[in-house]
């Protein structure tokens, strides 16, 4: 058996349809994808990829299967899916994610698509599976599908914990030894057995901390946002075929910018690490309700309207206005007394921890360092918000 | 300089003051008392001492003082009180604490009277310290104190840090070297500069995961009021004078209980981890208000009214109810917009984890295995609780 | 499945022998005996006893024989063996073993008198298994016996990388995960498969290094020596029957000599970190061969010589000559081309890890420190070597 | 004063020159150059990149230069080099420095040409530094040169913990605080205080180790093989400029290969991982010294004739026959007995790795797949080797 050595997990046995999933090109594809795309201009370590989180997916699901004696060919078609999960990702994962949704429709966990026809759904099919069930596996549909997506799922195990180690901060608090261990399959649907509240919580309180100190970090945010402005004006202007697009790597699409005069900046920027800056940095409760969690029409003409009043171009704002956050860990099911009830019916912590990421929103406004004073001062009176950044 | 190797914070470089109160033999004692007292018996790696601890809080001291550019010789007084501040505890720390209270009248963090006229007390000074300026800093009091005994403080930055990685549990997330970053003195006072909303946070995370995992851990609990009912009975019997029990080691302790016919039956328990068994393992909500957080005495006629009912020897139930919890961390000072804020009022995940704290409390009734099952019966009628063991 | 959480390896899962083993009056004693002894005068945090050692032990073997295929019964013995195989130590371990050598003409891994007629005998009875064919597979003998002693063995990986893990050092290593992935049973004995010579080389290197900075400390060598002479005033006095001192905890051991007047001394020198210094610390090729590797009767009648040069008590001086290395990871066996091969036959690093094995040698005399200076005369004169601490 | 998170080293301080030198294009293109280039195919873990290695060696050369009581501007210079010294590395680092060599008669660490008229030459200057000053610096030469580039240099000192960090191999043996905490200036030159033998042999250790698992692994060797030819068919066919060649990224190289029909392939086969196999693979004894550490032309004339033999075309064929080891970690210095010594003076073990180095020695000839069997025949005879996989 083919094993693979991994930093977080040490090694990986691979069964022979991971194996052959390895060596295709789309699997392949993921070592040029980053895990937390533009974190690294923060956290410099933060390079790890979707590759060796896919293994790592991979990993936990094949001793959850273990645990929990799930019967071939069923085990099999799980461990496959956590491989592949992030097959459908395009450059820069989630930071493309809305552009490409946008222009081809499709979510990056559709990927049924992707698996027929293709090199990725001929392995499967030699391997005796169904790329069809495979890929609703992947979207946390069919027998144990909440297994690969749900709210107890290996793909947070392994990201939260990766994540963590690779950025260097200490929150990766997920003990997924003891989940594992806790887990139960009641009336087909995974529970953890009694007396894991706190396990439960320590996985939603990783994702609080993650959260604020690195997944919502603002030069992430920002650089995530020149990414999608560019991405659209790419996709828009038909400058690349979205079905292409969704299939570069991170460095394909900086190329792709930069050969294209208007985004060639945004490709200078990223790779320089000279970004947008913050004209506005405003909590929640410092924004009229209609301007949070805005449409992505509504927030381009917010741009348009802001940079009108201050008198610069239109590519040089950019309005963030992210939807409230949600806590799918809070969804988990636990054995109490017998009977299956939800975290959030269990555990005070979870309200605090939901009114803790709501705490940590922000409305961001973003312009160029030279324009950075006239875009506040525009965005403040278009949003009738204080021009101020919020610690 | 002389360096010691630690095994949190790697090479722990000692001032002159540091070095010559290492040497002292009330310092060396703390190498024979765990950190975590009985915790070994449910995480068994969790053998660390206080000694290493005092040398880790020594550290933390040192760093932060050299951050706040706190002048000598203040600097070096709260040095040594780092140092020294668990001097005065007990064979088994925590677990002896109250029976030494009620008995000499004095708690681990007044440590005065361990100071003057100690071998301590001389180092000190000879190297120009006041040793009732030390003894005051122990115990939070005077300029800056509250770095060694406060809501920011780096005792508990040591051992959360510490009590993680020795127990395995992967929920020490105090990133005390940004803590240490963000300390700011603010008229006089600890405050963390703006932006550490989440630093200080996960400090009082880590220490509600801790004591849902570990340190209010059902099987150390029960150990822990193993010994405080025997060590009553030593004391209470005049069997050891209580000054001298206060400097018994922990070894120490358990050879005196077994060399004492009423205690010996205590020191086999938990030499062979042959432990009182729950025989009542209740919630709060569950529990009638008069039997939550009881004094002393009452706990003790309850433990005989029990054990009358059931038929069985006094010493055979141990009645533990515990205060509510509190938690220091949350009166932790922010710097907000200029502004001294308390954490408790800028975070709403305080209030969850203060719930959270609340949630683990359990009402606990012990006894030995043969007669766990009448001292249940027993315990349910005369505290009006269900006969069972909570998750 | 009962798991215990372990600071080295996470979780281990006991099987029901297991259990029942560690909950022995035998297997909860060795929660008193610190695996490095007197280590931790030097590295404050090597607290960790051999009861967490055993339990590492017992899940490598676990491991291994799921990946060798071992059938039972076997496996189970072997699991047996891997969990009960320090229970024969005494007090401080490789510290005292000298002199119960001595005085009961027994090494601590022949523990088949342990086994018979005792607790844990009845417990390996109860559960098929014949305490003599454990106690033989203890001692290395009988099928895979080297599995748990022997050029190979668990003990080994374990210890290497958690005296690593608890002293703070980066010497641990050991890849024991592809050790155990490499184990072959070649003709009924262990062997690695083909390419893993820096694996196997990894394992000696770690051993070497860990001896240099840890193993032989020299403070951990006068602790020792002071522990040996003291145990042998103890033991050849009468004042304790042989039998009942290999059964003392390391605390009741400095609680006797603290008891008798003429060790009473040497239990104060060691609690208070107050011990005998070097008076000749001196390199293997400044030392006349006749001195290098002494026996004990030989050793006793220097000491005793050299006191009367100097003119001090016989106690005061303590001569320290240990005998040549051993590296029994050398003989490991991998397979080459389908031949067997030991490790010393393949890889040239074996001769320098030797040749720096016996670099780390020192001719060690020590005293009380107001007598040092004389005894060092009086040493380098009887001894005929130079009167400097070697480097 | 900035401060960065790492993942090695926790945070890292960052001086004015260090804020604004990493604000240089130049430098933010380290963050997409890995700092193991291809070993990522082997080890998937293994993706982090010579921009933070950067900051690591920067942030040892500050520590360093603290303990050493440097004075300024000399310190500020020292740490300069430090953080610039990867600056002149090409796409993929060592693995097409060969190529360049070749093209461009430079070095990677010969970087005065970089920074004389550049912004990282400017910014030096705004700072009051000499950039030819600095430049030497990078390459060992002037005051304490030998800090950034000698036998006890701070870029050794990062890569070996931060590449078994990121492999996950335990092979980080290298004690760096301890080694900093020795480090000492005799005569002007670097030099290890008396007693650090086991410190300095274990960086060495730690390289052998790393060399026989990571550095030298076959896979890793057979992409940096395929680089080099396609490299060099770039360059020698004039496709692009040697100076642009030297400042491409990773995957803008792979972008340049795949846009360019003769070495379109290549490109493909490293993206995909599908990569030459090992025709012969034969240990030092058994090869001829006529083709142990060929010269380049006569490589490429081998690999004529071998293609030629086996009929298939030359680019099918690479032979790769590296010159022997060095290890300049034996020349470190050591303070003994107040004089100087080599540490391959004091050292048994210098020579037990040496030896281990030449063992690991392999000439590798590779071909694709499809006709490695044919090449393997061919080159067997060409190279009067046997046609062999040594293991």
């Amino acid at each position: 058996m083919t094993t693979i050595k991994d930093s977080v997990h040490d090694y990986i046995e691979l069964d022979p349809t991971a194996e052959a999933l390895l060596d295709t090109a789309a699997m392949q594809r993921l070592r040029t994808i980053r895990q937390l795309s533009t974190v690294q201009l923060v956290y410099p370590s933060a390079n790890h990829t979707r590759f060796e989180h896919s293994l790592g997916v991979y990993h936990l699901a094949s001793r959850a299967v273990d645990r929990l004696e799930v019967d071939e060919p069923l085990a099999e078609r799980l461990r496959a899916a956590a491989l592949v999960h992030d097959v459908g990702h395009g450059p820069f994962g989630h930071q493309t994610e809305a552009a490409i949704e946008r222009h081809i429709g499709r979510h990056h966990d559709e990927i049924e698509w992707l698996l027929a026809d293709s090199e990725i759904g001929a392995v499967l099919e030699n391997h005796g599976l169904e790329p069809e069930a495979v890929a609703a596996t992947v979207d946390g549909r069919g027998p144990l599908g909440e297994l690969v997506s749900g709210s107890l799922d290996v793909d947070r195990m392994d990201y939260l914990v990766r994540d963590a180690h690779h950025t260097g901060v200490p929150y990766g608090t997920i003990d997924h030894a003891r989940l594992l261990y806790a887990l139960r399959i009641v009336d087909g649907e995974l529970a953890l057995e009694a007396g894991n509240v706190a396990t439960a919580e320590s996985a939603l309180i990783a994702r609080t901390l993650m959260n604020a100190t690195v997944y919502r970090h603002h030069v992430s945010r920002i650089a995530g946002a020149m990414l999608d402005r560019a991405s659209e004006r790419l996709l828009a202007d038909g400058h690349v075929n979205p079905d292409r697009f969704a299939r570069l790597t991170d460095a394909e699409l900086l190329a792709t910018f930069a050969d294209y005069e208007p985004t060639a900046d945004m490709a200078t920027r990223i790779r320089e690490r000279d970004l947008y800056k913050r004209a506005i940095w405003a909590r929640r409760q410092d924004v009229p309700d209609r301007f949070a969690g805005l449409e992505y029409d509504r927030t381009r003409a917010l741009e348009r309207e802001i940079a009108d009043f201050a008198g610069v171009d239109p590519s040089a704002v950019i309005v963030d206005s992210p939807s409230e956050p949600s806590s799918p860990e809070s969804r988990a099911r636990l054995v109490v007394d017998g009977e299956l009830q939800r975290l959030e019916e269990r555990s005070s912590l979870v309200a605090g921890l939901d009114a803790c990421a709501r705490e940590i929103w922000r409305l961001g406004v973003y312009a160029p360092p030279a324009v950075v004073d006239d875009v506040r001062e525009a965005a403040a009176d278009v949003l009738t918000v204080d021009p101020v950044i919020a610690p």
